[in-house]
């Protein structure tokens, strides 16, 4: 595999020390940008994400129009619990909708560990289409969601703001939970190990759903999992670790074979890098709302960002996915401000 | 004012020695009582809380069936929007729905600062009635939204998960939202204070949507506020400041006048008491989902808290409000393991 061009995000993730940091933003190929607008009126979800051709489209997007160090794939981590055999759709104003979530032993037993090379070879298709289109000027990141997170879209059967359903399960029938919660996370890793062989140069795991739960149970029904992920990649690859959230496991998961942590707003430069240890790559934490302030203020919140997490072992990003409502040059300002940052000299 | 026959309440505000902690559970007067499903039948949400004998009725039914320490009058934080002129539906499946949002300079110019003696006298009449009822066997507990979480639905419209527009209106015109902030902190500080007058024992502000915002914006858009309510009221009577998801603020607002800070179940016991300094009267923190799990596991994990937080400074609650999906019997667990707790003697 060639290094890309532009390595700034790689280096990141090895700690070397760099005058600025690289960014990204999550979610970046999305609804705030008109172009992807205007292929979300043409195609639906699942086939924008599971036509190559598409998914490669839209994963370069923002690498020619905001101008980010790293392309994310375009794709879902819902696909997952999809080729497990539960159905997924997508509803307009509700959002993921699984008509028949999982709750009993009998469902559970139903769930499949499906070959990922037959039931997500679009996946690796988009990888390698998006791959050809990139033309090794950027690395490419691949993602999935954490067993946790998933496990609450499959358990729930929509977004919810607590997860109850997916919690009572946990509480009431642990040993149903955790066969679920395994069955997912075998599945991942067959899948985050396809990625890795199709061609990404990192991963990142979205735990966005830790957050719901108590420090004790995220180390038992979401971390245990993760882990387990992160043990069966991390020597190959770049696993960063996005826990929403979840502040209070930023100790234990630095402790792990991750590559770096992601840090939601709520948790300040100061309190992430203490949790951690002080030398592991961080990776956040502007918050999206904050891109709809003037120009200005994006242009110093985000020069006072780096500031205080430093530029080495420091990749900069949002604090979670992009909002919709956010205007271009808004995002290509935050872009702008990290891309233009130099350490003061004293 | 007389002292309650129990004020095991009172005394853990005021930093008493005691050999187990009082409890009681937010949202202990609601949806989880078959009870209160009956007259939920009967009346809907708005003459629920309208009518004094039957907010009255509502609010000594745990005292009657749960046995709590303390009662908390059955009301609801958005009483206080809609006594400032701004329509307040509840909706089946979607919840508060607030059909004209205010987001505009001549929006906030609407919102009207009420005689709350007036308006909401419905509050006071209730209290003096649930006081008669309860003819002094426990303090009874007043409360309002905190003015973020209170702007949070005016702004919104309605619930959600990022309160995104309400954060929009703060980031793109941070002056026109101060403006109805203060509007909202004025009137509840009015109020509180007629609910003191009434004759509520301690006072409870509830900031629920506060950990959508970044420690510096906390400090700026909810905290600022909260914190005048406090000031005005905090040398009467004793406040309880519960902000969920605001770990980060715990230590500035341990500084003020509270008499004792909520925590969720995300913050341990010990990072609580670490941050709040060791000394200041605790409140919390059992995951309400895991009133879900067999009895007995409810009665350890319950003993196992009150050994984390210790019986003194420490009042024994929920992280959040009771579901409507727990069992009598499991919320009776719950309150009777606290009761019958005793120090282990070593």
């Amino acid at each position: 595999m060639n290094t890309p061009k532009n390595d700034l995000f790689l280096k990141a993730l090895q700690g070397a020390t760099l005058d600025r940091p690289p960014v990204w933003m999550m979610r970046q190929a999305g609804r705030y940008l008109p172009d992807f607008m205007k292929l979300k009126a043409k195609y639906d979800f699942f086939t924008r994400c599971q036509t190559p051709e598409l998914a490669a489209e839209i994963t370069v997007m923002p690498i020619d129009q905001i101008g980010t160090d790293a392309a994310i794939l375009f794709s879902d981590i819902l696909v997952v619990p999809q080729a497990m055999g539960v159905d997924v759709q997508m509803k307009p104003d509700i959002g993921p909708w699984l008509p028949n979530p999982v709750r009993t032993q009998a469902d559970v037993d139903r769930v499949e560990v499906p070959d990922v090379h037959e039931r997500l070879h679009y996946v690796m298709d988009g990888i390698r289409h998006t791959l050809e289109r990139l033309d090794n000027e950027v690395p490419l990141i691949g993602f999935a969601g954490s067993p946790w997170t998933i496990f609450c879209y499959m358990v729930q059967g929509q977004g919810s703001k607590t997860f109850d359903k997916a919690k009572a399960l946990c509480f009431s029938e642990p040993a149903v939970a955790h066969q679920l919660l395994q069955k997912i996370t075998d599945t991942t890793i067959a899948y985050l190990k396809a990625k890795r062989a199709a061609g990404v140069h990192a991963l990142q795991l979205f735990d966005s759903w830790g957050g719901v739960l108590s420090p004790e149970d995220y180390t038992t029904f979401s971390w245990g999992y993760s882990k387990q992920i992160i043990d069966a990649l991390g020597d190959e690859v770049p696993v960063i670790m996005f826990a929403k959230g979840c502040w209070y496991a930023l100790q234990e998961m630095a402790q792990s074979k991750v590559s770096a942590l992601g840090i939601d707003w709520t948790c300040t430069a100061r309190n992430a890098r203490y949790l951690t240890g002080g030398k592991m790559t961080l990776q956040g934490n502007f918050d999206p709302s904050r891109l709809l302030s003037p120009i200005p203020e994006i242009q110093k919140r985000t020069r006072d960002m780096i500031e205080q997490f430093g530029t080495t072992n420091y990749i900069a990003n949002l604090g979670h996915g992009i909002l919709p409502n956010i205007p271009v040059d808004h995002a290509k300002a935050f872009v702008d401000a990290v891309k233009s940052y130099r350490p003061r000299r004293y």
